[in-house]
């Protein structure tokens, strides 16, 4: 959070930093913001028809700002079922995808990632899930790719391609079978030439070097993440050996995604950064966190939380909180800073505050409606408001929860299992009543 | 949360009572859905070209379900900036707007309210605001009509228009000069033939008694809320006076919106109904409260909070406590039922699933997403998040907050003004650094 | 808290007028503290023969400080059996009563209580206690006697005799028969000459007026005080009612004792001083509340929260959370001020500090070691303990509990029962097992 | 907990239990308690003048129950200043003292530690300290040993002479200096004859190592604990390799007191264990922790919380989670379990009432005014307080707080120190009002 010095001063600097920044023409008006999509700026070349620069390029030359997370978002606004977590949205209710897509790109994201979490047929069928018969998994993709690409041309954006763990895999069934549920979405995502892939939220090592393995053979840049804390993932492999394994694998891009806070997160990819240079491996660092508190999750993260997913609200992230993990992920060297479940736009907006200095004065045009560190109160009606309208006042907050009846930690479900285990094997059937029943009594 | 017996069971029955309903022709297929805008259901005649029921009407046969929130909601999304919280992104961003309307549509919602909220024209210009110059509030009130209309119209809704408290009644600059103001977003309404009116968000029953006696001479029905907890209002009058108040001064329906949360609203509710029925006056009960969680709020409610208005996250409702305000709101005998900051779409439906047996079985198009009570967790991959698919488990769940260095409760800021107070005179000019230190000291 | 200017200044005065007291000799050596019991000073002419102040007098005079809570402390020392709560340790363990009664004495109390709290015949054989049985009541109040006159003769204190409620007016058997009860107790104290006579922990006015009209048949001067809340009485008889009923019925003293917290108790104490006020009645006042926290209790007190009596140890006050009740107690016009239960020694001293300079510079000599507002810590090893020698850093800090999966309020139980009801019938059996169980079912 | 099967049956074997040991003729009354010290029945030969049991010969054949600790139940009872913590009470308050020791034998304690904590010269003359002009370490030393012997000797006990860090040491004067300080108290000690040397509360295991050897120079028993956590001592010296040190250096008992709850405690004894067995090490284990909750105390423990020592009410150990601790310590095979600051008698109960099978069926004289598991609560007049009286309620409480305002964790001071640094090099001088400013605005 060191990115500025303190105060009023710091403000007016930035806001002439995004004046001189915004004049196309140092003559014209100074209130001359990139009116639409600001990330023109990064893209002027594509004006004249150079291409985009690519997800490494960007890397090496300064930092990438990720988008923020679908499911959570979109289950909140009507279009996505928690528990299956498929995003047959982009074909149910396109409108709400692309809505969403452009929130992210206003708060200054990058990428626009293909909504395809989840996308894989055997997870589109598994228990009683509907959406593959309804819509085929052929086309949520294909409409994902349509809504990313959209939106990412408007806003000089790259668009990632993304797949996720199986079913298929926590059934046991093996390598084959994996690969073959990937590489059907990989197929769609090489025939709409999205920019670079994304193999993320893995909980083992083994199944997310099977992804990279396929992914690699399409000569596109590669980004592998894994949903792992700082203890490692399900079979007991360490994250330094995971970063270690994902890298040798191919990824040229590895890191960490979901299920644990960005503080949390970060422990872990201190061990990764650690095990990486210890082994000479120089990958780019990439880190995509919940925006939910979990310093009470145990290993498997925050879905073991008995609040998870339906009473999470006392776990979401102030904006200064991102504020502090965006500056804390680019002093690790972190490049590729983003988020996952939890993150809604004006989060991504405060990573993009956070790094303003670091992406060259760089302000997204959500920020417009966010005059930094709570300045915007200076407009309140009421004095002991205004007072707020300062940074060393929310750098300091620690918010309560209102709920004096509820504690601050919880003690995760946690049964113990991995791969392999029966309890793990999936199926296509619904779920019964009396499964629950026995589910519920343990 | 009374409202069906407990377990699966219920949730069979829900689902028949839902296909029954959906059924428009019993011969049909049962998983007939009514597919964009459910409310049609309640409008059939409307088809027929005969008028939408009117607000009176609908409250005199049902319940009415308010929608959410805007400006918490858009300021999240980008569009809105906290501090001024003007809503001038109807001509700026009409497409973020009217997917917000749509969502709240989807949850369930029988109304759409123009989103003009804090729209008066001297609102728009305070302290520095830069809206009325650039748009004018007449422009911003006409958008907000049209995105109001058009999405009240796919659903078969009603549009309420509304106004709130002035900077020139806190000013002290009297009778006349307010309800100048009041007059100048009326006469847009009317023009538009909004079906209701609705003063919304006063903290002095004298305010609410001017804008009442305009919002009258229009002949439209008239809803009067004002944003006081059990204490009453600024200037001592208590919750119950406030309440006769309203109603002697004409208004249909009467109540309290924004400022505390669901419990404690309800608490000034109680207090609103027994002061009515004591004097004999019979007005339609409406209840819009936050969804934060406000037990240590003082009189002047959460903006005196000190996590107001950017560390409010771990007060936020889950769908759960919603729900248990839905009930106990009904039970109380409020027929208007509704949200205000902080009321995500998620929440709204958590209010049509609640008291979807009191509006003929009906569920919203957005419950497609929602199996109720957490059951869409029977198509979890891990066998300990399926046994959460049950009633029991969330009716009983105490949410942690992951934040064991934050307290409970906070104290609130109170520096106890009131109108006519020269701390709350308002001006045009955009606060000075010095004016904030001088604050900050305080 | 104000009672001191700040800082260590304030520590050389008080220590310097401590030091003016203490000579007896103006030429003697500075350090002459009284050596054992400090009360000498108030009671000089005692030792010519004269006799001691009365209780009336001192509170005209000044302020009298209170002993704190014998079963509590004696619970945690060994010597009490927490559910019946019976003082047998009068005769079992004299030793461990007296040592009690000489650490408050040491810690500035002005009285000492006789420990015959549920002394009563009917409590010490109620559901299977065999004190009576063992002991006779008459032994353990007349054992109680010579313990607090032996320690007070020590220091110069009064004596008070302390009778309470009873089971035989729990269980509805009339004015008489609790009358006699009291009777037994109050005529070993009248035999032993104990200097004031005090009616404490009575849930119902009723049995207070009672036990007044008993008291007030010795001469001697009464106290009442009664174990309620600012919501009054289990009969629902308000605060203020009740504190006119017991001055009516003759008490010289009345007040709250036991069941609430400081503050709360306070807040019942306005109530009550407003009633008096009213009725222009001007008895002194007397408080002795918990030393436990309990914002979250319900009508009838800290019995009915989850914690009592075994798991309260979160709750119980700090002596800088003592001293601001201390100050809050003394500005509202109270002038007897002790402590119930949870009150511990230094407890009291913590009383004595904070009233310093209204007992005309009195410290007690167990603040021989207590350096007031932490000074102490200027002798401790480590420098960031060091820092923590200042009136500042205490008074400010708000303690985190160290209990992460501890909510911060709890639900009380509360059956709502009264006196007369049959679930309250108390009897001279043991509760069986399955009267335990068939309760835990509840 | 596991010592005993449920609910009351257990109560009554129990009861019988006790019952049976006591009976010296089991032709007797079977209410014959042994009276005053129910040790006696460990020491039956020494009526006969045979010797005690040492304590390596009871630790051998079974479990050794510490007592509690001094100076923090002696400062709440008036007896001992908080920052010097030193223990002149001995010569000027022995009464005090004595009943302490008299109560830890009655709630089952094996043994009476001289209370010499912090009695060494060096430490008596520290920053002002007058204790040793005015009294000489010498006599205080001398009057723990009677005090100790006295009370051992009433109940069949064994005499621990104890000896802690010193400033010495702190002040990097060399071990020959540091030496002499504890010959000087090991000198009494021998010339008393106690039973066995305690060496305890060593930040430093060099300096833990020279006091050992001294120690054994004498041919007594010697244990020797350090007051470290998990992370080990403030040179980083592991809790392990700390353990394998003391071992080696000749302890005959080996562990950790003070500083960390104990769960904390058990954690670092769980290292101690490991790296003793791997040395292929093995003397017997003890721990004495915390009766204070430091789940968020860093390495340097609970004196760098902001609460010490005078706001830690919060965080005191209910006597349930006592009972929890007394269990696994005993799991993890150690065999001296007594406990430290925070500790009271009662606390010393529970772990002799959760160790009663391993101890043969005994129960503590203290145990008559506790039946286990709240069953004496059977007793209260109050229906929803006798249906607590069992073992499943307390043992699932989780205590709230009673403070809305607090948070549960603390960020601890640490300013990372350690022996030798300027900071810390002790003086005889008092601590000047300058200095306290200085450190007070770091």
């Amino acid at each position: 959070m060191d990115s500025q010095s303190e105060g009023f001063c710091v403000f007016d600097f930035v806001i002439s930093e995004r004046r001189t920044w915004c004049k196309f023409d140092p003559a014209g008006p100074i209130f001359n913001f990139a009116h639409i999509y600001p990330h023109n700026h990064k893209n002027m070349s594509e004006t004249n028809g150079a291409p985009k620069k690519g997800v490494l390029e960007r890397l090496r030359d300064g930092v990438v700002v990720g988008d923020g997370g679908f499911v959570f978002a979109l289950e909140k606004r009507g279009y996505v079922k928690a528990g299956p977590w498929t995003p047959e949205a982009t074909v149910e209710h396109p409108e709400a995808v692309r809505q969403l897509h452009r929130e992210f790109v206003r708060a200054g994201a990058d990428v626009c990632q293909t909504f395809t979490f989840y996308a894989s047929d055997d997870k589109l069928d598994n228990r009683g899930n509907q959406a593959n018969k309804t819509h085929t998994g052929a086309k949520i993709n294909q409409a994902a790719c349509d809504l990313a690409k959209e939106v990412a041309n408007e806003g000089g954006c790259l668009v990632a391609g993304g797949i996720s763990q199986t079913p298929t895999y926590l059934s046991g069934k093996g390598k084959e079978a994996v690969q073959a549920e990937f590489r059907k979405q990989i197929k769609i995502f090489i025939a709409n030439n999205i920019d670079f892939l994304l193999a993320e939220y893995y909980e083992h090592v083994e199944e997310v070097e099977w992804a990279i393995e396929v992914l690699k053979e399409t000569g596109k840049p590669v980004a592998a993440n894994m949903c792992i804390g700082p203890e490692g993932d399900m079979h007991g492999v360490s994250a330094g050996e995971c970063a270690v394994r994902m890298a040798k694998a191919g990824a040229d891009i590895v890191g960490i995604n979901c299920h644990f806070d960005p503080f949390v997160c970060l422990e872990g990819m201190r061990k990764m950064k650690a095990a990486l240079d210890k082994a000479d491996l120089h990958p780019y660092l990439m880190v995509q966190p919940l925006a939910f508190m979990t310093p009470d999750a145990s290993k498997q993260g925050f879905i073991d939380l008995p609040e998870f997913p339906f009473a999470l609200e006392p776990r979401i992230c102030s904006r200064w909180e991102i504020m502090k993990f965006a500056r804390e992920a680019y002093e690790i060297g972190i490049r590729y800073i983003g988020g996952c479940c939890g993150f809604e736009p004006y989060h991504i907006r405060a990573v993009s505050e956070e790094l303003s200095k670091e992406r060259g004065g760089f302000l997204p045009e959500g920020s417009q409606k966010h005059d930094q560190w709570g300045l915007g109160l200076r407009l309140h009606t009421k004095p002991w408001v205004r007072a707020r309208a300062r940074r060393e006042y929310w750098e300091n907050l620690k918010p309560a929860s209102g709920r004096p009846f509820s504690s601050s930690c919880s003690k995760p479900d946690n049964w113990g299992v991995t791969a392999g285990h029966d309890m793990l094997k999936q199926k296509t059937d619904a779920t019964t009543e009396d499964e629950i029943k026995q589910l519920a009594a343990k």
